[in-house]
């Protein structure tokens, strides 16, 4: 509230345009003026939702409006596919080959939805979210570069995002969608991507859920392994799934265990599976989304299973990540980090990062601690 | 000879399905069996011109010819355009989206063409290189994700493979088409992408050859920039052009000076020309064909000008390069180095390192250095 908020505040809103600057360096001043789509629509819904839980500031609901009304008017084509990222102006730069720009959009639009009650919020977020489900079994589309039929394979970050976006806008959806949607989507990432031979979550697999010695099938990525299992625990918690709470704080643990650097500490973000060598030259990087993430899954793996290791984990991931990735000097946190710890670039925002990992995941940890030490039992 | 070559040798055969492994780990095992279009093409054209310009070694003949006709079988579609990406099998992986691809391809089957007179490669290579052509100022096409007319950019990488490849193939085509091309490679390096408010040459320009305050518009790659000048060198000593000779290896010691890590060594990777920074989490590495390049570059810059600059920085080059990059326990050389020039990734070989950049850099070495002590003259 009193740093990162202010932060993004201050130095994100493009006042002439709309929309919001991400490309921001360590002091906060804009180095590039490309918008990313992804970073519009979370941003959105981070002001959203800070203004749904926490306190109705009007200042937070301008800045989620500032950038909803410039995605609603420039953020997609005639179809209500988003572009990947625009000019400041809202000309569009990238083709709208990544779904996960539309996952944020209707995330963005369903929590404004929630906060002003606008029909045409709500609606831009379903309509959104249809297309999504239909693009879901081939979501780069005419863009991917993947010759078909050969080697056919599923990622992971599909029933993720699902499992996660659905409970986001569970408001505007009917509940049999929600079941069937989120049910599916617990099945995909417990027991389909989940590989009880190696215990940890494969990023990609085959059409029926096998492992492919590939690249791609080989593929690690902890951090969203990691915090898929706290998207699992919200399902957990919302359908007093206790099995499925002790299930997926295991699978965290383990991939925590396999992905720490015992050398330098951090979480390694990718590995392979068969340690062969990764194509990511960026492997070794501690990146701050990967560690904010994690302290939520312990925070909630510790409050519905009550296991000691979560605690023990905790302490160890919230030292490494408070004395690494905060810039105490000028505000936010660093993103990218090398192996060693050591800041990898300056930038407080780009491509990826923006106004979200950071502000969410010290808002989840806050929520789920709160009222912890007097025994309040998290169950609903 | 003694080392490298005789690793390709052993471990990159498929002797079973045609084509060349090139995904080796550090002792020389297979540890992936995907076979890369570009490293199938680099791989002929080696053996192929070792064979041209060492020795007549019929096992140099056969590696050659065992990946030119799994290449020529398997490596492209009905159109000509050669796959990114086949399996071991030769079945595609990946859509003709990288036009590099072919230009390998081309290289390969001239230069086999050369060493065997066999009339299907050089029209292989002709054909090839037509298609090149007919795609260059579009190579992604249907696989780009740029979005048309908002931001339209052109590429260094173009002109700077034309012009080698040019020279590769000068044997098979009209003199009067090289004479253009080449002209125009030149001009387009040399003028267009050379920054003379920089200094420096930049990966991508307006079409009209100005700069563009973007990602990347502000992308510099020194050794992309470096390498081009031995392309540069060798076409000033084919046309006797002196000051172009004094040019490229002034724009190539500049590069260096400003791509040169003061703190660690070695050559950086990526940089901002205006030190923003970039969107490559790669970008502090240090790469083995970097600084193959760079030794190329100046040897044959230290020929053809005298600068003692020139012999300055290569004793500076070759002695990070040696004390970093080769492994003398099990062969070859690593590829991927972090900033300090710590191995990042074990490998011998992957998805872009293959037997290329250093049996040509080496042998390019050794071909512009014999001589030198004797004082003979390096041009026509």
């Amino acid at each position: 509230m009193d740093d990162v908020i202010p932060f993004w505040m201050k130095f994100s809103p493009d006042n002439e345009n709309g929309g919001f600057f991400s490309c921001l360096d360590r002091k906060g001043k804009v180095f590039d003026t490309d918008k990313f789509t992804w970073l519009q629509g979370r941003e959105v819904w981070m002001f959203s939702h800070l203004y749904n839980v926490c306190e109705k500031r009007d200042e937070w609901l301008a800045m989620a409006k500032l950038g909803a009304d410039f995605l609603e008017k420039f953020g997609h084509d005639k179809e209500g596919n988003f572009y990947f990222s625009l000019t400041r102006e809202g000309k569009p730069l990238v083709h709208p080959y990544n779904i996960f720009s539309d996952c944020f959009a209707v995330m963005a639009f369903g929590e404004l939805f929630k906060a002003t009650g606008e029909s045409r919020y709500g609606e831009l977020a379903l309509k959104t979210f249809g297309n999504i489900l239909k693009r879901a079994n081939n979501p780069k589309g005419k863009w991917s570069k993947i010759y078909p039929g050969t080697r056919p394979l599923k990622g992971f970050s599909m029933p993720m995002i699902l499992s996660n976006l659905a409970m986001v806008i569970e408001h505007l959806i009917e509940p049999e969608v929600v079941e069937e949607i989120t049910a599916n989507c617990i099945h995909e990432v417990m027991e389909v991507f989940y590989s009880t031979e190696h215990g940890l979550i494969l990023e990609n697999v085959t059409p029926d859920g096998q492992f492919s010695d590939t690249f791609e099938g080989r593929l690690l990525n902890p951090g969203h392994a990691i915090e898929a299992m706290w998207f699992m625990l919200d399902l957990a918690r919302r359908n007093n799934d206790k099995a499925l709470a002790e299930k997926a704080t295991g699978i965290a643990l383990h991939t925590l265990r396999h992905g720490w650097d015992n050398e330098f500490g951090g979480i390694f973000y990718f590995m392979d599976v068969k340690a062969h060598p990764v194509q990511q030259l960026e492997w070794d990087q501690k990146l701050w989304w990967v560690h904010m993430e994690t302290l939520i899954t312990l925070a909630k793996g510790y409050r519905m299973t009550g296991r000691a290791e979560c605690m023990e984990w905790f302490d160890k991931i919230d030292a490494y990540t408070w004395n690494h990735f905060p810039d105490p000097e000028f505000g936010e946190w660093f993103g990218y980090l090398n192996r060693r710890g050591e800041v990898l670039l300056p930038l407080k925002g780009g491509k990826w990062k923006g106004c979200f990992h950071v502000p969410r995941g010290l808002l989840q940890v806050w929520q789920t601690l709160e009222g912890e030490s007097s025994g309040s039992n998290f169950w609903r």
